[in-house]
């Protein structure tokens, strides 16, 4: 499973800016479910952060694979990621929330709400728009 | 079941742009995948088109549960979808792409290979920033 720094410096670099990113869960159904999301680096891996009440934490237990697609500035530019949570903690100071408001707002986030925190370790991976033609990658 | 048009004006505005979308299906093996997407909307239903030979059109048939996320010009903005597929055709001259082509860039689509066009029904939806803070609404 490639770490972050396995990848294209292309992808990567994408990865590094604070992109819009929209988060994809399945429901204990088996139905998809997606949202915006902010999303950070740590340990190669993916860092994104949930309230503790959200619907989908008991979905993401439940199924640790989830999937992220980051959009380039450009609208045609994405790189989007299948992986699996492979590590979780509670966070209830939102010190992740904290630390992705920094990198997106550059300022702590205003509120203190319980959260849960997550790495997702990177399983597939696509690139559009983002390497050269030839060599962009869609396995999904 | 929500057609297009029983969504708040808001909502409905946002998605009768062309914005760019992540559409996310489920794999035979239960994993979600993501990618970015055009989209249209035709009889109150989400038009979208995938090559024929797209590896995530065996994972649709499998599961025609899918979801999408539209996001909107702000990038705090997003209308969220979920939904199912209750209709499937064969488009091998790009019908819906060439329209989406016109949608989103202004012109034809430039090439001719075999797609397979769909429409998703809305089951639910959510909206960030988009309505007023109190009135958005978060199933997922």
């Amino acid at each position: 499973m490639p770490l972050l720094d396995e990848l294209p410096e292309a992808v990567r670099d994408l990865l590094e800016q604070p992109r819009v990113a929209v988060l994809a869960t399945v429901r204990r159904d088996g139905t998809p479910a997606t949202t915006a999301c902010w999303y950070g680096l740590q340990d190669g891996r993916i860092l994104i952060t949930v309230y503790a009440n959200a619907h989908r934490l008991p979905n993401i237990r439940h199924n640790p694979h989830v999937a992220l697609t980051m959009l380039g500035e450009d609208p045609y530019q994405h790189v989007s990621i299948s992986g699996s949570i492979v590590k979780m903690w509670d966070d209830p100071d939102m010190d992740v929330m904290n630390q992705l408001s920094m990198r997106y707002m550059g300022e702590p986030w205003p509120e203190r709400e319980p959260c849960v925190s997550m790495l997702v370790e990177i399983e597939r991976w696509h690139a559009y728009g983002v390497l050269s033609e030839a060599s962009d990658y869609s396995p999904a």
